[in-house]
């Protein structure tokens, strides 16, 4: 029997299981499917843990969320086209819902499905090695609760492990005498523990925004952000600024690029995260930054090395969860012989036609009908349920409209599911306001 | 020609490293020697960095050595017989250095000995596997500056990754929404970070004891330590006391097993450290206990599954340096064939004399008698400079004296070199004025 091994169960290997489950839903006969998952739980990134660096088992920690989380995007341009949030929840939710409203949402499609056993949690794979001859993949995997470490022999191997995991962390003069607290934002958890502090963040991103943003509502003296090329550019509250980049510490007297000075006592370095595969050799390991299209994957899944071995979700992202299905879906019908392969000057001349477009990119507004487009490519090719990717593309830009009118009250705003056409309700509190994160008070009435 | 791996360029793997040339020195031939090392310069736990959690690469950061850190135990018990602190400082110097002091004298023996190149630096071990057939070790490695995993064959390992780098975190009721700082000892870095605060230490050991007296000393507010056992027991200053079991924290409330509470800042698990070989396969990896008689190893460093595997400093530890060069040059003569292994059922019976007498092991000082026999008993098979055991030992007792007469005094104190006879100076400035924790601070006459 063929075998899948996929690595990780978060949004992008849960993708790939239900993508699977689907066929067989349908009648196909499907690959054994094998999902290694170095956490005790599955969900990924959402599944939150208070452990930082190492976890109980020495193994570095997935997590990078922290308490607060409330999505930073509308959940109308997430949402899996083949389970809604309103099957899921019975009800019409808000559109920005906390960490915990989200990470019940992907959980609850799974379980649905029935899935759990397909996983083997606990479990981080340490080495996969590609049999030339066999043509099959020996994947080594360590089994932390029974601390057995074994090897098994799959014919498909899907890399699902993400790449907001392993942090980039550069360094600056002076941070190894600094005297204050330095943590990158994958080690950020709890933006209480910077109350009354003055913060200096590192960082002009999605986590820059959004942990300064924490810190600023949860009650940080100050907030200071640093930036490389150009600033956010938001209209920022009382207590939070942009300066350029952070030159050196001296004490805790932090040097910006202007001559300007500002004493902090924390610096939270939010510069990005790397691709990490220590558990892949050379000939199968992902080479590439974090970018819209990839280096080395054909139709941004395939990988050009070995068309055996696929990867979802390693783009930089606008659209999430429902591209990840797009890409695990197709994924599904290449290892199932469904769809095949063109030839290499076709994938070639694909991937290059992504690469020119991809670089040609202006903004963001631009950066999102690409991906859209993207999503749309791999939509027309599987039985994924389709979905209005205009309308999505719409979505994202109201999103982006709003943010620039607000960036601490973009998540009072409301939006229309592209999947089952309803308005989502607004929420029963301002997120300023808004001090409780959790799903019950959520989804109160 | 023989090919022996050395996993690891810390005291453990330097001391292999220097077994080794010691032996070519003498003009015996020597097996090539290739030192696998994952950071960027020697040292181990002695090359401090500022990083916690993962390092630039995204490896797990090797270091638990935080700024301020001074020599916990006498220097005189640590010194390599083979290269004095005299010979390496050109003069006597006081008992108890700083890191800075001590990272020097471990860099100065290997260049003098002109061993860099026999070490692959930033150079993670990604898993070693064993041919039963041809007896022999695939290592595969990764070096990182040119991002290329490879794999080599050796006729020898040796284990010298160390055991007090990768934290053993246990959870809390509360942890997960305590509100304040959370780390584990392995992430402390800067006392100067808990000046004013509240500091809540969990454990009763080295860790406990040395993180609660710097953050004393840097000025925390107040510094509670708490203990599963029984109290550490010494005369702490004011603002420093010692409670039963955290049991839970109400968010940041402390709760103790005597129904007390305080209210706490920061709370750092100083709760130990995992034997963690993720690069090892069951066959071939340690499982122990950190305790003075390690499983599993023949006098304390030849694996009992596989007689080609040495395990380097695994132990529980009074003795360190030293100890760990008489084990590094017993596995160098057994790897060159000067020792033969006696028979498995001698081997056995070795092992559980040994085992049997540290099970019955009361106290302390028992403890250190224990490890003195033991580096004696190796002492006697190979041409490592013979020391002064029963003096050593008698220093380890002077300083557990000092230690119980004053807990912030005890580094005040000179000891006479076991190796050179020369009784050292007293150090300049009291400890507990000495804030600056420099090498030239600390030589200064």
């Amino acid at each position: 029997m063929t075998r899948v091994a996929v690595i990780g169960a978060g949004p992008s290997g849960l993708a790939q299981l239900r993508a699977f489950h689907s066929a067989k839903a349908k009648g196909a006969e499907i690959p054994e499917v094998v999902c290694f998952e170095k956490q005790a739980d599955w969900g990924g990134l959402w599944n939150y843990t208070w452990r930082t660096g190492l976890d109980e088992y020495g193994e570095a920690v997935h997590g990078s969320m922290y308490r607060y989380l409330w999505s930073n995007g509308p959940k109308e341009c997430l949402e899996f086209a083949d389970y809604t949030f309103e099957e899921h929840f019975g009800k019409p939710i808000a559109s920005y819902p906390p960490r915990a409203v989200l990470f019940d949402y992907i959980k609850g499609r799974v379980e649905k499905a029935g899935l759990r056993d397909w996983v083997r949690f606990s479990t981080p794979v340490r080495m996969v090695t590609f049999d030339q001859e066999r043509q099959t993949f020996n994947v080594t995997a360590h089994d932390r609760v029974n601390d057995r470490m074994y090897s098994e022999v799959f014919d498909h191997v899907v890399v699902a492990s993400g790449h907001f995991s392993t942090p980039n962390v550069p360094s600056f003069p002076g941070v190894d005498t600094f005297g204050g607290r330095v943590l990158h934002a994958h080690d950020f958890r709890d933006a209480l523990e910077f109350k009354d502090k003055d913060v200096l963040i590192v960082g002009r991103s999605y986590s820059a925004e959004d942990i300064g943003s924490q810190c600023w509502k949860y009650g940080a003296k100050s907030v200071t952000t640093s930036y490389r090329s150009r600033p956010m550019g938001f209209k920022w509250p009382e207590r939070f600024e942009e300066r350029p980049l952070l030159q050196k510490l001296v004490n805790k007297t932090a040097h910006f690029a202007d001559g300007s000075t500002k004493e902090v006592d924390a610096l939270i370095l939010c510069t990005g995260y790397l691709h990490h595969f220590p558990f892949l050799p050379d000939e199968l390991r992902l080479k590439t930054a974090n970018r819209l299209w990839s280096d080395s994957l054909y139709k941004g899944v395939v990988f050009e090395g070995n068309h055996r071995l696929f990867y979802i979700g390693m783009q930089d992202q606008f659209y999430t969860f429902n591209m990840f299905d797009v890409q695990a879906w197709y994924a599904r019908d290449v290892m199932m012989g469904r769809l095949s392969l063109p030839s290499a000057a076709a994938m070639k001349a694909d991937f290059d036609a992504w690469r020119s477009r991809e670089e040609a990119l202006e903004d963001a507004e631009q950066a999102i009908w690409f991906q859209g487009d993207y999503v749309l490519d791999l939509l027309a090719l599987t039985d994924y349920p389709k979905f209005d990717i205009e309308g999505t593309n719409r979505t994202f830009m109201e999103w982006e409209h709003y943010k620039s009118q607000s960036i601490m009250g973009f998540r009072d705003q409301a939006h229309r599911s592209l999947m089952t056409g309803t308005m989502a309700p607004k929420h029963h509190t301002p997120w300023l306001q808004a001090m409780d994160d959790t799903l019950e008070e959520y989804l109160k009435n």
